[in-house]
């Protein structure tokens, strides 16, 4: 049984465009569709869609409204139930407050990126951790081509990236998420 | 190392929808992008699209020279490299057939479902079949509401659904694609 609570965020600034300039990127409302319901498969404790943008975080709102109180909810109450941990967020500091209050309790970040940094975190590690202390973990996500390394650096952990088969790894966040939920929260243990 | 050869598909005929008849669903953009970059990542053989009617597999035609021929290919490389392995078919027989022609062996079909059925393969068993035999497998993913009975039923093998950490199990087929890639075909061992 895990003994970890454990939230997610998904960030849309600070992160690099393909030519690593520092961008802010668009609300996608499949990430918002695939990534709660993975969410809420692997029993997360909250999902936050984090965006500087008044405009972006009002979009958010009237699709969040739809599924939960509109013809969304009652035409697919799995939706509406999936929906019901998403919570905005205008940045990271914010995010990491709400649930510090939540909690009463230390937030550690853990970074995802398909980056390779030094001083990683491996799957079977942090699960560990999950399954074995009454921490508060909050795993971040981010969007475009990643986030920006000063973001990722000041993590507490940074966890390595998804190795699939060979060298190509240019998973969607939608992809990534998933997997790495399932490989930190679903029911087995794996060795490699 | 991985010893047999796996391919996918991608069905949208016949597929139940919430009430549990019959249906034909339609193109998704994002599944296709989604599913070809993870397939792609775990070194998958080929990524089939299957769609009886014309219209809608002269639309995936159109998105797919776009990605490969088009300015899509050349903004994003990586993108026209997962779309490689990507192929258009009319129906599951075809897809069955050109495999059997390229491969010049007989093709396991393996059903993926989030409904429990008697007799399912663990990921454990399959995974071992992956990485000790020299067969072809071809994964089966449906869309809607999920793959009618008959079409199941009438499998090779049938995959144990995903666990989560409850009952709660209403993943995107993009979210489940990933996870059953990387639980077979990723470079580790996990037990359950």
């Amino acid at each position: 049984m895990r003994t970890a609570r454990v939230y997610i965020a998904l960030l849309h600034y600070p992160m690099y465009n393909k030519r690593m300039d520092t961008i802010t990127t668009s609300i996608t409302n499949l990430d918002l569709h695939d990534i709660a319901r993975a969410a809420r498969t692997y029993d997360v404790e909250g999902f936050f869609v984090v965006h500087p943008s008044v405009s972006q975080r009002k979009l958010m709102g009237e699709i969040l409204a739809y599924w939960q109180d509109g013809y969304g909810g009652c035409y697919n109450p799995d939706r509406q139930e999936a929906f019901k941990q998403l919570r905005v967020a205008e940045n990271l500091n914010g995010v990491i407050d709400s649930i510090q209050h939540e909690t009463g309790q230390r937030v550690y970040t853990v970074a995802t990126d398909a980056r390779i940094y030094p001083n990683t975190i491996s799957y079977k590690r942090l699960k560990q951790e999950l399954f074995d202390k009454e921490q508060v973990f909050l795993l971040l996500f981010g969007t475009g081509w990643g986030m920006v390394q000063e973001l990722v650096e000041g993590c507490d952990y940074i966890l390595e990236p998804i190795d699939g088969a060979g060298e190509y790894n240019h998973l969607s966040v939608r992809s990534a998420v998933s997997i790495i939920l399932d490989r930190l929260l679903g029911q087995f243990w794996y060795d490699r």
